[in-house]
C-alpha cells in the first residue's frame, strides 16, 4: 500500500504497466489562485466557523463523545473546534493512498500529482438521442459501467451513474455493486444510501478481493456529502462510521450551491467548505485513526433571479480553481470540479459550461474529477452521448497536465536544418515530423475536422450524432473483464439471498 | 498617452468613467506554465533560430540595411540576429499603450493588468440558422460591426468581421474602414492587404479624429503575421513601415499550425514564435523607436493522420497559456487565445474547443484575445449565433481574472448569525444574499437554467437557438453612436472617391 503523509512527489509507479499507466500524472506544478494571504484569510474564518458556530453532527452522542475527549466544546449535538483541532485531526489522514482495482493494473493512486477521473454519479434520468430522457434502469446502468470500463479518459467507477429505477431502493446498491465487480475492473464506489447497504458492498467486495486484501487496503470509495452549512446527517455519520472503521476511504463532500447552502459569496463559500471539510475527515479519524479521506467538494452558483443552479459559471470556476491549494495545506487529496452543466442536451451550452466547470481546477491541482462524464441538466440526466463526448475530454485533461516535454527532440533542432537545407518553407514531410506524428498530439476524438463539404456530405452531423454512433460501437466492441465464475456465482448468490431477505421499499 | 515601459502595475483610470471601465482588468496573478528554466530553455532556442537559421525578410534592401546598422548580419535578404538584439530592439516597445477610440470612454489599454477582447477577424463565410453558410457582404459585416459595438465583452473592433465579397478586393478596406469609424465607437483595426490600403484607413482616421490625435496617439491597430517558419512577406514588411512611422500598433503574429509552419513539438513552437516575435517587433522599432507593438500569436495543432487543423487540443492550449509569460519576460503586451474551433456548427464541439482554447492563455496573462467572438471552420465562418454566446463568454473571462473578492462583506459572516439565529439552513432569504444577488454573479446570459418541464414546454431549444432571437434583438435594438454629419459626410466622399478612381480587381 502507498499510504503517504508527505505534500509532493510521485508514488512509486513499478508496479504498474509502463506503457498505460492507470491515471494521469501531472507534469505541471498546480496553479495556486490564491495568494498565501487570501488562504490565510479562509483558514482564518475557517476557524471561526469551527470554533464560534460549530458542526452540528446530528445528536450523535458516540460521536460527540469522542470529539469531547479529542478537545472540542460539545453543545447540543453541535461541535465547536478550538483552534488548531481540526488540522490535528486531519494530519493522520494520508497525503496519498491506493484505490486498488481487481485488475492490479488498474488501480489508481488518490493526492500528489495524480490526476484521476470517474463517471457521473447518482443520477435518476438517462437520456440518448434514440429514446431520449427516461429514468434509469439496471440494463442502462450496466451499459453505462461498460462504457467506464471501455473509457481510457476514466479511471474509477462512479456508484449509481445512473439509479436503478426498476429495483426497489433498498435493494439497488446490490446490483450497483454486483455491476461494478463484475462489468468492470477498475476500482469502484461503495453504496452510502444506509450503513446497511454500505456494510453489503463491502461484503460483496470480500467475495471479489478476499478479506485479507478488503482488510489491508482500500478497496471501495465512499461518496459522502455533508449537510452544508455546517452540519452532517445522522445517516451519513453512520455511513461513515461503517467505511472509516473499515479502513476505507469518503469523500468529505460539501454540496453548495452559493445563495443557499452557503452565503452568495466565494470567499465565505471556501471558508465554509474548508470548516466542513476539515470537520468530516476529523470525524473519519476518529473512527479510524490513518483512514484515507479526500478533501471533496461540489461547488456551484445559482441564477440569482429564479433561484435555479448555473453551472461553469466564473464564480464557481473560482472556487474550483481555489479549493485545490485549500485541500493542499492539509495536505489531503483533492476532488474539485466537474463536467456539469444545467443544459438539458449535448449543445453548445453543456460543453462550455462543463470544460469551465473543470479545466482550472485541473490545472489547479484537483486529484479526483467525479462527475467527469455524461452529466446533463444539473445532474438529473446522464446522456450516453455526452458520456463518450466528456470520457474523451478527460483524455485531453490528462495530457494537459502533463505539460510541455523539453528535451532536444521537442526543440527539433535538426528538424530546422532538414527544412533549412531542402529550401523548404514546411516542416509538413521532415523526418521529425514523421518520427512524432503518433505521440504528438492525442487522438482527435470525435471532433470533427473536415472540410465544410466533406462534412456536408456526411450528412452535416453535429457532434452529439456522432457520439451516438460511438458509443453503439464501444458497447459492441465490449468485452467483460475476466472473472472466475465461482466468484461471478457467489456474487449473485449474494444478491439473490439479500434481495430475498427483505420486503421490496420504494421510498 | 500612457505608453509605458514597466512590468506590471495598472493604469491610470482616471479618464475612464467608473462604472464602466472599458477593458477588463486582472485581479488575479497570471498564471505562470514553464518553469524557469524552461523559460530559458525556450529563450536560449530563440536566439539560436535568430542567429543561425536567421528571418528572412524577404530581400527588403532597406530593411536588411537597417539591421546591418543595428549590428545584425545580413545574408541573402536573410536577418541573423546576434545574441542580444532580439532582445535590445525589442526594449524600445511599450509594456503598456493606450488604443484610442473615438469615444474616449471606450479607449483601452493593451499590456500590464489589461484584457481586451476583438471579434472574429478575416473570415470569408458568414452563417445563421436562418439563411445557412454563404459567403460574407457589406450587410453582413455592417450587422456584426453593430453587435460588437452592442456587446460589452467585446472592447475592441476587427477590421473584416466578414470579408465583403459583393465589393471588389482593391476595395473593400474603404467600406471596412467606413463601418469601423460609423457604426461603432469602440477602437478599430487598420487595413492590411496592401500599403495602399493601409494609408487610406489611416486618412479615413484623421477625418474623424484630426491629424493631431493620429499623429499623437494609437486610433488604429495592424493585424499582421510572420510568414512562419522564419520569415516576412515582402507585402507585410511595407505594411509594417506604414503603421510603424505612423506610430500605430501592430500585431506581429505567427501563424502556425504545429507540423506544417513548425516542428510539431511544442517547445519548438515556442521558441519559433519567440524568435518570429522578436524579429517583428525588431523591425517596427526600426522603423519608429518607441513604436507599440504587440506579442502576437495564432499558434494551433493539426489531426495527423489528415493534416486538417484543430482547435482547443490540449497541445495548442498549453502553448497558448506559456506565450503570455514569455511575452512578459520581453515586456511587451500579449495576445494568445480565442474561441477558435474546427467545428461547422455551434454544437458541443465548437462551445468544448473554444473555451478550451481561450480559459489557459486568458489564465496565463493574455492581454488581447482576437478571434473571441463567432468563429466557426477554423476561421472560414463565422456565425452570428456564435457571435453572441462566445461574446457572453468573454465577459465570463473578464468576471474569471478578476478573481475573488476577499473583504468583511464577502466573508459574510453577519449571514452566519442570521442564518444561526433564525434556527435556519439556508441562506436564500438571508440579507446578505439579497444585498448582494445582483453583484455577486455575472448574468446566466443565454445559458438555460429551466426545469426540463419548463424547457420543453418553451420548445427544447439548444442555446443555438437562443441565440438566434438574441442576435436579432441586439440589432433591433442598436443605435448608432453620435457622429457629426459633416465627419460621416467626408468619410462617404473619401470612399465614393477612392472607389472613383480604381478599376475593380477581383484577385
Amino acid at each position: 500500500m502507498s499510504d503517504k503523509r508527505r505534500r509532493r512527489g510521485r508514488p512509486d509507479r513499478s508496479a504498474a504497466p509502463t506503457d498505460a499507466p492507470p491515471n494521469y500524472v501531472r507534469g505541471l506544478a498546480p496553479h495556486d489562485l490564491l495568494t498565501a494571504q487570501q488562504v490565510v484569510a479562509v483558514e482564518t474564518e475557517a476557524e471561526r466557523l469551527l470554533e464560534e458556530i460549530g458542526i452540528d453532527m446530528a445528536g450523535n452522542d458516540d460521536l460527540c463523545a469522542r470529539f469531547d475527549a479529542a478537545g472540542a466544546r460539545v453543545e447540543n449535538g453541535r461541535v465547536h473546534f478550538p483552534a488548531g483541532l481540526g488540522h490535528e485531526l486531519c494530519a493522520t489522514a494520508p497525503s496519498e493512498f491506493t484505490m486498488t482495482a481487481r485488475n492490479p493494473a488498474r488501480s489508481v493512486t488518490f493526492g500528489g500529482d495524480n490526476l484521476v477521473f470517474g463517471p457521473g454519479d447518482s443520477i435518476p434520468f438517462v437520456t440518448d438521442l434514440d429514446e431520449g430522457r427516461r429514468y434509469g434502469t439496471v440494463a442502462d446502468h450496466a451499459n453505462l459501467t461498460k462504457l467506464v470500463q471501455m473509457s481510457p479518459g476514466l479511471h474509477h467507477n462512479g456508484q449509481a451513474v445512473c439509479e436503478i429505477s426498476d429495483v426497489a431502493v433498498n435493494k439497488r446498491h446490490l446490483d450497483l455493486s454486483l455491476h461494478q465487480l463484475t462489468l468492470t475492473d477498475k476500482p469502484m464506489m461503495g453504496a452510502t444510501l444506509t450503513p446497511e447497504a454500505a456494510r453489503d458492498s463491502l461484503d460483496m467486495s470480500r467475495i471479489v478481493f478476499g478479506d485479507d486484501t478488503v482488510d489491508s487496503s482500500h478497496v471501495m470509495l465512499a461518496g459522502t456529502n455533508a449537510q452544508s452549512p455546517l452540519a452532517f446527517e445522522a445517516r451519513t455519520l453512520d455511513v461513515l462510521r461503517v467505511y472509516s472503521e473499515a479502513n476505507q476511504p469518503s469523500l468529505i463532500t460539501p454540496f453548495v450551491i452559493a445563495g443557499a447552502m452557503s452565503p452568495v459569496t466565494m470567499a465565505a463559500v471556501l471558508a465554509q467548505v474548508h470548516a466542513e471539510v476539515q470537520a468530516g475527515v476529523a470525524i473519519t479519524q476518529l473512527y479510524r485513526q490513518g483512514c484515507p479521506a479526500v478533501y471533496s467538494s461540489f461547488v456551484t452558483t445559482m441564477d440569482l433571479r429564479t433561484g435555479a443552479p448555473t453551472y461553469g459559471t466564473p464564480e464557481s470556476t473560482l472556487a474550483n480553481a481555489a479549493i485545490p491549494q485549500l485541500a493542499r495545506r492539509l495536505g489531503l487529496p483533492v476532488r474539485a470540479g466537474g463536467h456539469i452543466t444545467a443544459s438539458k442536451v449535448l449543445d453548445g451550452q453543456a460543453m462550455q459550461e462543463s470544460a469551465d466547470a473543470c479545466t482550472a481546477a485541473v490545472l489547479a491541482g484537483a486529484n479526483y474529477v467525479l462527475q467527469a462524464a455524461g452529466w446533463l441538466e444539473g445532474g438529473l440526466t446522464i446522456s450516453f452521448e455526452k458520456f463518450v463526448v466528456d470520457a474523451h475530454r478527460c483524455e485531453a485533461m490528462g495530457r494537459l497536465v502533463q505539460g510541455i516535454a523539453f528535451d532536444d527532440n521537442a526543440f527539433a533542432a535538426d528538424a530546422y536544418r532538414e527544412v533549412a537545407e531542402a529550401g523548404g518553407t514546411t516542416f509538413l514531410g521532415a523526418a521529425h515530423t514523421y518520427a512524432n506524428m503518433r505521440t504528438a498530439n492525442i487522438d482527435a476524438g470525435l471532433a470533427d475536422t473536415a472540410s465544410f463539404e466533406q462534412w456536408t456530405e456526411e450528412g452535416s452531423l453535429t457532434v452529439a450524432e456522432r457520439a451516438n454512433a460511438k458509443w453503439k460501437q464501444m458497447l459492441a466492441d465490449y468485452e467483460p473483464p475476466p472473472l472466475d465464475d465461482s466468484i461471478h456465482a457467489a456474487l449473485v448468490d449474494f444478491v439473490t439471498d439479500k434481495k430475498g431477505a427483505a420486503a421490496d421499499a420504494w421510498y
